[in-house]
């Protein structure tokens, strides 16, 4: 059992909280900078609260889950140790020697109930009692703790961008396909989902499909005439088709 | 119950014969250009085969589930209903009067059992009694019968090459970039599952979620600099955060 004191109230904190205390961990105290986020969190969870930085408790470690550029304003009114949990900073934002890094590889959204054993938490720290500590907290919490470097968790986001983000923005230009020619959009939900599931078990290179991957040069044809008014989908149309060509 | 000839015993025959037969169908027939293929569903499935066009026994339906570029070989030796299974190919690709398609929207592979029932099925027919048959069929094998014109089917085809297709294609890339970092890429799943399952209930664009999203143009710049010596790479990242961008 770890003492947590838990630095954020938005969405990851909350999820964090609510995940932490089902696994056993104790939550001494929430600090936010606003009341209103700090109490509806305390409120749910039935623990202290202060928006005070001075009236920080100090635990066994401090989970500081806020914005990004809110980091380093508020990690040093901590003196003992700390984690930050993004994805994009190096561990080096923080200051100490007691630092790491507890980054669970994931969207949240505050209202919509996460099942966090699914969720992979990425951990970093040069202090090796303190990794211990959270490679402890991310396995009794998540099916996956990897430990990651602040480059490699870097790297990390980046894919993550250009495979789920990246992905939802080519659901949205199909969508407006659609729409354009009075298809319903939810009949593309099966296979866009079949697509996601097959990589569980093959390596997306592998899974491949579709013209390019044919070489059906003729379907390319009539798909860049069905885009010749619209020059931003038959860009990415055109450069997609090019890295599964030069993949083939 | 509707009595079927199968033209052709590749993937989409493989399935389609499975579930029409599980629904209640009967397959007269199987024919097939190569004995090899057209012996083993048939054996599978245990109804008779040709490989001689001028045998083709007539039937209700003749369902032609062939390469694209081999239907208009194939469909002249037809004389009763019949309907392809192209996704790109227009009506007009059969002669006759008794013509239609019935194309399911799915990708298929041999050896991996599918779940029909979630294959949306597409049809089209100008014959209106043609037209019931293959509502009727669709309706029996799958949970979701669409009907569409040539044109509305060539746009679906389109739109399911960007949103599966090219998403695969993101994954690839995104396990370049865990590869070259050696980051196992089975960290990203769990994400990239959950971005396709959320458009089942929230429309991609109300789903998007990123830093281009965000307007958080700190961590795009970082993204670019790990992309510095990759042309390919970069230049997606840079097309599709633009996208994302005009969206916001």
């Amino acid at each position: 059992m770890t003492k947590i004191t838990m630095i954020g109230a938005g969405n990851l904190a909350t999820h964090l909280c609510r995940a932490l205390i089902n696994s056993g961990h104790e939550i001494v105290q929430i600090y936010s900078r606003t009341i209103e986020s700090a109490s509806t969190l305390a409120k749910e969870i039935n623990v202290p609260y202060t928006t005070d930085t001075k009236a920080i408790k100090s635990s066994d470690l401090a989970i500081i889950a806020v914005n990004d550029d809110s980091i380093q304003d508020i990690e040093k009114h901590i003196g003992f140790p700390k984690v930050h949990t993004s994805g994009t900073k190096p561990l080096s934002t923080l200051n100490g020697k007691n630092i790491g890094v507890f980054y669970p590889l994931q969207t949240f959204n505050k209202n919509i109930d996460v099942n966090f054993k699914s969720i992979p938490v990425c951990v970093e720290s040069s202090n090796s009692d303190l990794l211990q500590t959270l490679k402890n907290l991310a396995v009794s919490i998540s099916d996956k703790a990897v430990e990651l470097n602040s480059e490699q968790r870097k790297n990390l986001h980046l894919a993550a961008v250009i495979s789920c983000n990246f992905s939802n923005m080519l659901y949205r230009l199909s969508e407006e396909v659609c729409q354009k020619e009075g298809i319903p959009f939810d009949i593309l939900q099966p296979l866009i989902l079949e697509t996601a599931q097959k990589i569980k078990h093959t390596s997306p290179s592998l899974a491949q499909t579709g013209p390019a991957k044919r070489g059906d040069f003729e379907t390319i044809e009539k798909h860049l005439m069905l885009l010749k008014n619209d020059e931003e989908k038959k860009e990415i149309y055109q450069l997609l088709t090019a890295s599964i060509k030069k993949r083939r």
